[in-house]
């Protein structure tokens, strides 16, 4: 954007001056924003594994629950089933899980990691950690477990309203 | 989903044994999270007044901000320029807004909200507002305000690794 187009606006405001005050009041909007940030940071830091947000949690929750069923993840992660199935394609073709049939229910498919998905795991939990700590560095621990209760509160009031 | 489905992992575990804690400590994961439920919930109240999130924003800021420029707003809103387009272009055709080219600058065009718009905004802030009291209710005005203090120094912290 040019140095004209950011400074003045039709009625005479400099750009800066546009308020979203009504907006920001709404703890939604900042929310989203603040998802919008965080998502894109978390994007580019573990885009050099092949992975983005939802890959990489969809991946962290088949390591930490081996055998887990389709079903089953999409509910966990609120995701739609067929959004998932083609991310769980995707970790399939990459060779770092297995989707097998499920012993007691041919119909249901098992998602394993293989030890390739167990290694990628493991580099890919640090990466965002390290965004994790850039994220929310200047707090203290204390301070985002804080933060981290809040947003519970608001995800459950959300949910029991729904 | 049936109840066979809900009960039964393939190892054994019962569904609600599903572990999530590896993603729940990062603070990017559970913002997402909760962006999304409340994004639903909002969406869900505004919709009798044929708003959602994103429209209500853009309706708010034209009316904060009589005069604006659709590009100043697309940044402010953090929105994709083709995206704002399409939701200008929707208030314009329910008469909500108008959207007149910039006296100082042909090629720009200022947004101005009409009578009913300003009135939709009147009805569309109380709503979001019961909206916002159903999602932090149980916070007091203190909690909140420290809440919003916390997701916006995420968001600073975000920027400035962008």
């Amino acid at each position: 954007m040019t140095n004209e187009t950011q400074t003045i606006l039709p009625n005479g405001k400099a750009s800066r001056d546009i308020s979203d005050t009504t907006l920001r009041d709404f703890t939604g909007y900042t929310v989203r924003r603040v998802a919008g940030i965080v998502q894109s940071d978390v994007n580019r830091a573990l885009k050099p594994l092949g992975l983005r947000l939802l890959s990489f949690s969809v991946l962290v929750m088949i390591v930490d629950n081996p055998g887990l069923r389709q079903a089953h993840l999409a509910e966990a992660l609120s995701v739609e089933r067929p959004n998932l199935v083609a991310i769980v394609d995707e970790l399939q073709r990459a060779g770092w899980i297995t989707r097998n049939p499920d012993p007691t229910d041919r119909r249901a498919h098992a998602l394993c990691p293989t030890q390739a998905g167990q290694n990628l795991y493991n580099k890919a939990v640090e990466v965002v950690q390290s965004h994790e700590a850039r994220m929310t560095g200047e707090m203290g621990g204390d301070e985002r477990a804080v933060l981290l209760t809040m947003l519970r509160r608001i995800e459950a009031a959300g949910k029991s309203s729904a």
